[in-house]
């Protein structure tokens, strides 16, 4: 059976076209197309007057400015906008949901870490640097290491560089600075490093050990300058050795049995199409509501795709203390991006139109619907770490390649990662799931999508099937299956967010 | 013999300590030290009366705050600051030298590349991306092409995928995104690349082929979108069956015998040290008068250092518009550290004067001192093409792997490099030559370093023997010839100025 439309949430009086629709078709039974609806856009499933509220995903995406049929096409031409939301004046814990969906399976096979809150998916020796300037020295260790030390440790999965373009000729004092150095600080901490800590530094860079260890983790064992050593080779050498230390340190752990209270999943969004609001986002919120039902933790971000539905999220937040934080989170990009010149009322874009989003908030609601209802525990900056468990808003930049890491340095032992145009892109760190949002894609690129949601456009599957699907996925691939992508080797670099100058 | 003192300019009244002196110890036959004089800082070489000027660099570094005897130190206590330079109130064109030294080398074997101003010094088939996101898939192509492909092209030096962090997840419309766009669209047209154009794209970045290519470039042969590809397997496939194309277009060039008018190299310091002004970079400065001398191009940058001595960068222009183009770039960069909260009167560091920098005059005449003392024939903003040759002034960062790709994208054929501290930095697009300031270095990274500038301060060779050997190293890796970081394969990454927002 092929469903015309998908209706997203039990209260919406809107569905959203899976096909184009034309004059005269009958969707859900009853209902007869009157106009010609673009595939992805929204279709009235009831009368409606002047002024009524349209609902989709159970919020007012804005007003009807004339009487409308069960049957119109809805788009930005009719509807009169709700006023936008004044981050000054949310109103917060409104909408907490009690009752999630409980998931059946509780536990997964991960590698504890002595001290981290965390379990780790992945057994990486994950090599830090301190500034790009050691890179070129480092990448050709660590071919080495590979070709050498790792076949000696066959319970090692990996060794990675965390090579990164700050560290130096940066505004190392500038207030913001605190946002890379955070973001690199925690990332040695990710549970997939097994709590094996090796720097590598040149000597003179300004980030210097002190911003980035706890004081107890700075030492010869932990910590190498290139400076210090009596040209190439013996760099090689050095770095071999304190590699071979602690690649025998992590060749001792094993996965265990663990509860999901030790699993961080990062949910993420790009490429997006006007499905991704409908099938892979939804999908990814019910698979993150389980993991949260059974004490796991999951992370929503991109602070300027969620900006507009601010007050949905504020909704979900039981306290007061963590709704100033998403205030001041917000206000802060506000404030970055309007020092920049960004023009923030391009949003929708004429594209994003086209697809099917009317309104900013319509847009917002698409990229928060992968966060799924959970209330929210806790608000943290960029590369925060939590100290809480259940649903976080990691208040962290949109980008693809910018919020992985970011999420990395949270904590996030695997990312989900819903696309709608397709992305090859993947973390070394971490393994990253594939969810796209149409089943032509997923035909398209059998190879690098590991999740069809497609399947709920179709009427194949439930939004609660597909999401339950993705979930057992996800902790298959938090106990050691590959996703396509790590099965590819597909890696890219730790690209670290620097809104402090370069000098 | 063993100097004990380097005087920089003939008018000097100091001179700089090549060890630490000592009370009693005679230095240039006739003078005494009166104090302990630590190794890098200042002695007098005659009396000064009070208000007296200082001279160093043949400059002002401030005025005698009481008499001062030949033979006595000279530090931060004993200086009246000159007043601040006021970039609106910049003399030009008073200090314009006629009878810059010749050289006696005036061409290089370079690879010509029809169209462009300069030839390349080596011929690589560069692989540009239009975003962070195809990185991983890139990476494994081009492991592929260097064992399937290369093998087959005797003739061409290397394939290197230029990646960035840039491309999607950024403001692309904000008022500086000029900044990171035209880095990218310039280091495609590097001569190294010998005219060939391979971009790789995933399809819904940002950063569109209409913002980094010239119209008549953007076609399939040279541009290739992974979303049009069915899986991994066939977007592997379609870039090495591009770049089997372009390799074999790059494999009929050949070196010929170039003019120096063809050359240009960029010149920069990095991991400085107290001796970095007084033996690297005016040793670079004397290669860089010859090259100039010759019809070359030689490029110095890094506007935050040489900030402080921007008066006696001006002296050396000789026209208004691009004394005007200096003022508004430092005017920019002013702003733009202003906004970010950057505090400019924490130089010089206290590192900075234990090193024997008494003044921001003084650290800022270091840096320009590998300028030479030709005039300057352009200013350009970061990453901007010129379209003089002679000296240039490209108003890039001074992060030791910010400038070489700034620099790469002006037109760069190799990067001569002078360090203090040492750094195994080094560009797969183009060689960087590695002078070090200190025979101790030489000796310590022999492996690592070129040239040594320490010589110098030995009195082994004079600034302009040991310019002259540099400026012979350069025309020799120019032509071919390897320095140590290429022989290693140090590669660092193409790191992209991005002064506007993430999204
Ligand atoms: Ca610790
Ligand atoms: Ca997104
Ligand atoms: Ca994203
Ligand atoms: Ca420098
Ligand atoms: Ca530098």
């Amino acid at each position: 059976m092929l469903k015309h439309v998908v209706k997203m949430r039990p209260n919406d009086n809107v569905a959203i076209a899976v096909h184009d629709l034309h004059v005269g078709d009958k969707i859900k039974g009853d209902i007869t197309v009157n106009d010609e609806i673009p595939q992805a856009h929204k279709i009235a499933l009831v009368n409606l007057a002047k002024g009524d509220a349209v609902l989709r995903y159970g919020v007012v995406l804005g007003y009807a400015k004339s009487d409308i049929q069960a049957g119109d096409w809805i788009n930005e031409t009719s509807l009169e906008l709700p006023p936008s939301p004044d981050l000054n004046k949310l109103t917060y814990g409104t909408n907490i949901r009690k009752d999630l969906p409980k998931p059946k399976r509780t536990t997964f096979m991960g590698y504890e870490v002595p001290g981290n809150k965390y379990a780790g998916t992945r057994n990486i020796l994950g090599i830090q640097t301190t500034v790009q300037c050691v890179v070129g020295v480092l990448k050709i260790a660590v071919d080495r290491i590979k070709q050498e030390l790792l076949p000696k440790y066959p319970h090692v999965d990996d060794v990675t560089v965390v090579s990164h373009q700050y560290g130096c000729g940066v505004a190392i004092d500038a207030p913001e600075a605190k946002v890379p150095i955070r973001e690199i600080r925690n990332i040695v901490k990710n549970p997939n490093f097994g709590g094996q800590i090796m720097v590598v530094g040149l000597g003179c860079e300004k980030l210097t050990p002190d911003r980035i260890l706890d004081p107890e983790d700075i030492n010869d064992d932990n910590l190498l300058y290139l400076q210090n050593y009596k040209g190439f080779e013996k760099m090689i050498t050095a770095i071999m050795e304190m590699a071979d230390k602690k690649l025998a340190v992590l060749e001792t752990h094993r996965r265990t049995e663990q509860p999901l209270s030790k699993l961080s999943v990062g949910f993420q969004c790009g490429g997006s199409d006007a499905f991704s609001g409908v099938t892979g986002n939804p999908s990814a919120g019910y698979a993150s509501d389980l993991l949260v039902a059974g004490g796991g933790t999951a992370m929503f971000s991109e602070v300027t795709e969620v900006r507009d539905g601010v007050d949905f999220i504020a909704q979900r937040i039981p306290d007061q203390p963590n709704c100033n934080k998403l205030v001041k989170e917000m206000s802060w990009y506000d404030n970055y991006l309007a020092k920049g010149g960004v023009d923030r009322s391009a949003n929708p874009t004429p594209g994003n139109r086209k697809g099917g989003l009317s309104t900013i908030v319509e847009k917002s609601m698409g990229s928060i619907a992968k966060s799924g209802t959970a209330p929210i525990s806790q608000v943290v900056s960029a590369g925060e770490i939590p100290t809480k468990r259940g649903l976080i808003f990691n208040a962290t930049p949109a980008g693809d390649f910018t919020t992985g890491p970011m999420q990395l340095a949270s904590g996030m032992g695997l990312e989900v990662f819903v696309t709608g145009r397709g992305t090859p892109y993947n973390l070394q760190a971490a393994p990253v799931i594939k969810v796209c949002t149409r089943t032509d894609l997923k035909e398209f690129w059998s190879d690098l999508i590991d999740i069809n949601a497609g399947k709920v456009a179709t009427g194949d599957l439930t939004v609660e099937e597909l999401g339950t699907e993705l979930f057992n996925f996800i902790l298959d691939v938090a106990s050691g299956e590959k996703p396509a992508a790590e099965r590819l080797k597909l890696y890219n670099d730790i690209c670290i967010f620097n809104p402090a100058p370069m000098t």
